[in-house]
């Protein structure tokens, strides 16, 4: 056995959340087959299935839908479901209850939550009229921002994360952010950054998409506005599970969403034709909730029962450092470079390595069961997701990967 | 056996689409206990399960969600099941394929549609600067209708459809009409209103919500620009299953959405900074599908595999033409009064009855089995799915409403 195989040894009898893997569907890993067992490193892009959701969404389907039908609007709960599980969500991302809706994708709560940051701030009648967005972020908010400000009349103004505090000022108006770059992994200071956008008077706006279950957020804390991300990352709520909503106490009875749907109106079966917002953070819902995906992710948040998310974020740190120590040693020197910070403080819960064939190397990993993602132009992405993932994967992936590196240097 | 029990005996024997039922999962009816079983008169608000779903569903959470995980998006169709799904339910709405993507809610779609409408028209700045909405319509749309003329500098104009033609003229960018009317059921004449707002220069944009699946609606062959619907009702896609927006292929080039998410661009995983619009009805697309629910539906539409909507409709018009001659028979002269047209040509696949105490009556009916909805404030709404119900529920409804009717006058 290796060094690092048997250092993965041992930080796998002292993990903590070990156990947590039994919550989940994945390969099963013996002792003599671990290296004919896949490593899952793409949870950052597709959580894989919690063991709890087969099951629950069974029922939902059986039983709730085809024997209950219309009822269970009200029996079995659907029609509160998107604030129920918003309240779920919101320990893991630092929230009290009542701030969270779950619905629609991120894409359109990014609308929401840029449309209603402009209006808070008072938008271009007000002198505010620029909206500053990260310019490396996934690209859907960017082209989203762009709406909102052409909605809004606003300008849009993409900068660095880096230049933020730079461009801030009296015609901000709101700031949308990524706690964590989808593609670097690097995590960006969201204590300072929303202190700097308060300061200049603006609202700030976090998309948690690849931060939200793998470290804490403190939305609640660090004073966030508005907020939004996807469930199906780290929070494993399946193939396009909704997204979620976070409405700030302090200004949910401002919040003027540009999707003011029936499901959050005050009185949604009154039938009213006068639009009246409900109180709270229902005015983030929009149209009739999808039930079998939300329901869904109700049941894959069970495995976060006696989980804290600090023990999650010391585990990740953990990995990716692992990780990292594995690639120098097992890939030939100068052969990948790795994108993702080395400060922990500055590191989300992945790790990106650069190398001019990553589209290639990627599908020989795949083909070897070693599953990250390509992200174009050259980048490997692997993601790590404490609750399922060992610190012997960690190894193999490492293993495999240099070996890979090495058997395509050979032949190029 | 009543006179009406034997001539739905002979109604449901001659029916072509009684097959169909079998293709759902519903109450079983016995002959002997057939007054026991329930009968369910609420899918244009849910419908009923189609037996093809539960294991479509456990298949695509446990396999393809729980082994193949990420390969899923490309190896299970997932990626494109918007655009597949779409080009499924395109033959019952009279479209050619390629025009019609499924996605969000209905609220989102409208928003989508009435933005986009707004814009194809020209806008505020080309001198249309007014939305018409029928006033009667289902709320949503009409609180959609106003962010969006808010959005776009447009004023809202609601007036009833019978008065949409007197209203139409060089400042209307956009008309916003339901196809059947919500509450009472009135089927609106789409050809005639296209071709008026047509004449007049604007765009026609139909939300097809209760008609879909329940009635032809010829969206090709009438010229309508843009249309949204739901799925959960006639086309029994389930709770909150995803809507669609059809763009007709000629102004497709030019649909212009305000959710410019990562899945309409032109090269989706290019990432690039800027947004290109894909070709087609893509654009409509906005963030990650919602794969549960998406999947689900695309097994639910199976049960139309093999029956033609002017079947469909055929039978729709002979079940409510009958409910409303039982009720007659059965209802004590005056009790209850329909609001839902008696002419073919206006009437949708519900019939509402009127009464003052409508709220209890439904009550009591739901607890003797017979599911329909109360419509605030006087309004009982009955739906008829031609594909899975039967005339003799039909009579079995109607003779239990003329009991409640009768009792709770004897008590009142």
């Amino acid at each position: 056995m290796s060094e690092l195989a048997a250092k993965a040894e041992k930080l796998d009898a002292a993990d903590e959340l070990a156990g947590v893997r039994e919550k989940f569907v994945l390969d099963t890993v013996s002792d003599h087959a671990a290296d004919a067992a896949g490593v899952y490193l793409d949870g950052n892009s597709l959580g894989a299935l919690p063991a709890a959701v087969p099951g629950r969404v069974e029922d939902v389907v059986r039983r709730q839908w085809g024997e209950l039908r219309i009822r269970s609007w009200d029996e079995s709960g659907w029609w509160t479901a998107p604030e129920r599980i918003g309240d779920r969500i919101a320990p893991l991302v630092g929230a009290a209850a009542g701030q969270i809706v779950v619905g629609d994708s991120t894409s359109v709560n990014v609308f929401k939550a840029l449309v209603g940051a402009v209006r808070l701030a008072g938008g271009p009648s007000s002198g505010r009229d620029e909206i500053v967005v990260d310019a490396t972020t996934f690209p859907t908010d960017g082209y989203i921002a762009e709406s909102a400000a052409r909605m809004t009349g606003c300008t849009l103004r993409p900068v660095t994360p880096a230049e933020v505090p730079g461009v801030l000022g009296d015609r901000t108006a709101a700031v949308l952010l990524n706690h964590v770059d989808y593609r670097t992994g690097r995590l960006h200071d969201l204590p300072s950054l929303t202190a700097a956008v308060h300061a200049a008077g603006a609202v700030a706006v976090w998309d948690l998409c690849h931060s939200a279950g793998a470290l804490p957020v403190g939305l609640d804390e660090h004073g966030v506005d508005l907020a939004v991300g996807c469930t199906y990352k780290y929070l494993n709520g399946g193939p396009g599970s909704p997204a979620y909503l976070y409405v700030r106490r302090e200004v949910q009875d401002r919040f003027d969403s540009p999707l003011p749907g029936w499901n959050s109106h005050a009185e949604p079966f009154g039938m009213r034709a006068s639009y009246e917002p409900a109180a709270g953070a229902l005015r983030g819902r929009v149209g009739t909730p999808d039930i079998l995906s939300m329901l869904a992710l109700e049941a894959a948040l069970d495995v976060w029962d006696g989980v804290s998310i600090e023990a999650v974020r010391a585990k990740s740190l953990a990995l990716t450092d692992f990780f990292l120590e594995c690639v120098t040693a097992y890939a030939p020197a100068g052969r990948v470079e790795s994108v993702t910070p080395v400060a922990h403080t500055e590191r989300g819960s992945q790790v990106a390595l650069r190398c001019d064939d990553a589209g290639d190397v990627m599908k020989e990993l795949i083909a070897r069961g070693v599953v990250g993602d390509f992200r174009h132009p050259d980048v490997l992405r692997f993601g790590f997701t404490p609750l399922y993932v060992g610190f012997g994967e960690v190894e193999r992936a490492a293993r495999v990967l240099g070996e890979t590196l090495r058997v395509r240097a050979g032949n190029g």
